[in-house]
């Protein structure tokens, strides 16, 4: 049994807490807040608190706290040479201050606050120092069913920004297509289940091959004809900028 | 039981034929193509014929060939006054020859070859000239489990032209991130529930709304570590483009 203390009460750490206690073989000993209001509700199944000095042994501390905070808070944890990791895609491991055992769980998945989490699907991203507190990482994201990878602190990063191309970016695209179609009284559902084939194709195709449409075959009548069509200039823009990069990818002329 | 010819052999006529082909509503008559070879193997499931002289009387006739050889193709047929459709996304209905009765029937999906396509997830976009020609087109989709939708010209075009954004640019930025994982050597599979999992996300949210991230919430910190990150210059202008575009839906200053 791994004992737990969870630190912050933003999307991360609430998702945490769920997966940990639904299993037995991890023990949420204690959570805390800044401010109690926001996770006194769980006081039935935890012990929550808003006050550092109260702090009980634990095997490992999880700051799930927003990234400027990391640093300051990990350095007033009043105690030394236990593991304390951050949650953090582009933090560094170093920003925890080096009185401990340091290590990062960085889920990489988009979390919202309503829906709830399978961890079966969030891939989680461990880097440590030392092999031993690997293990104690290891075997809590085993307990809560992650697929969990080890990374080093480049991977990790890059990681954390190729998320924002196929996250934040790719919905912008989303919301894009929202725009255009809703311009001509067009109804955005339509695409749906196109939206959703496209992210399925490439979980057994790498994107280079699952790639079709008028940019990869170089059709400038169709191409064009789309130029022709966006009214917004910022749309062209991005059309411009994607087709170009899908023709440098494909070994295409530029438009 | 309305009575089809399909002609052409790319992705789009041979998953209509086989969705055709497993409902008792629709029976393909034949199948044309310029090169018998291709469809050969289909010989016992329908007539196989590369001769435009031969084709029968049918209640449909779907134009399922490339962009380009829809016109000269339509005007090729040799008779009028039958429905004959065409199923492209940014053709005019109106490069169908005046002689037919003219429709259009755009399953906008993406195809490959080798993945069986069920079409429930395929909405049809129908469009006509006369309406006793949509019920026949209408139910067709019906029979292959399409949520189909009545468009018009515009809307088709800019669905077609929308469908570019969230499958063909989206694709794209998949595989920038690939690049960059690459690059470190990270796991771009790493990667996959992410991409999953925001193109669920919008299934029942709108793209507007599900947005997060460092371009949202202008988070000058990461941007300003992720555009360091970049190496590619390439790579570097889709970051900058992109985030500017989530900062002027969301109301940010741009970066």
């Amino acid at each position: 049994m791994t004992s737990v203390v969870i630190l912050g009460a933003g999307n991360v750490a609430t998702h945490l807490f769920k997966a940990f206690n639904k299993t037995d073989q991890i023990s949420v000993i204690q959570w805390y807040n800044r401010s109690l209001n926001t996770i006194k509700s769980y006081s039935n199944k935890t012990e929550v608190i808003d006050d550092l000095t109260k702090l009980k042994v634990a095997d490992l501390y999880i700051l799930a706290v927003s990234d400027d905070a990391i640093k300051t808070f990990a350095s007033m944890l009043p105690f030394e040479n236990r593991l304390v990791v951050h949650t953090s895609g582009s933090v560094s491991l170093y920003d925890i201050h080096k009185k401990h055992k340091r290590g990062v769980f960085y889920p990489l998945q988009t979390f919202s606050k309503s829906a709830d989490i399978d961890f079966a699907n969030v891939p989680v991203c461990i880097e440590v120092l030392k092999k031993e507190d690997f293990q104690v990482l290891k075997k809590l994201a085993i307990a809560i069913g992650s697929p969990a990878k080890k990374v080093n602190s480049d991977q990790r990063k890059v990681l954390h920004l190729a998320a924002v191309f196929v996250n934040n970016f790719t919905n912008q695209l989303y919301r894009v297509a929202h725009e255009i179609t809703e311009s001509e009284g067009a109804e955005f559902d339509i695409l749906k289940p196109l939206i959703l084939e496209t992210a399925k194709k490439v979980q057994d195709l790498s994107p280079y091959l699952a790639q079709t449409g008028p940019a990869k075959r170089n059709d400038k009548k169709t191409l064009k004809k789309h130029l022709k069509l966006l009214k917004d200039p910022h749309h062209k823009d991005i059309y411009n900028l994607l087709t170009s990069s899908i023709q440098g990818t494909h070994g295409r002329k530029k438009l």
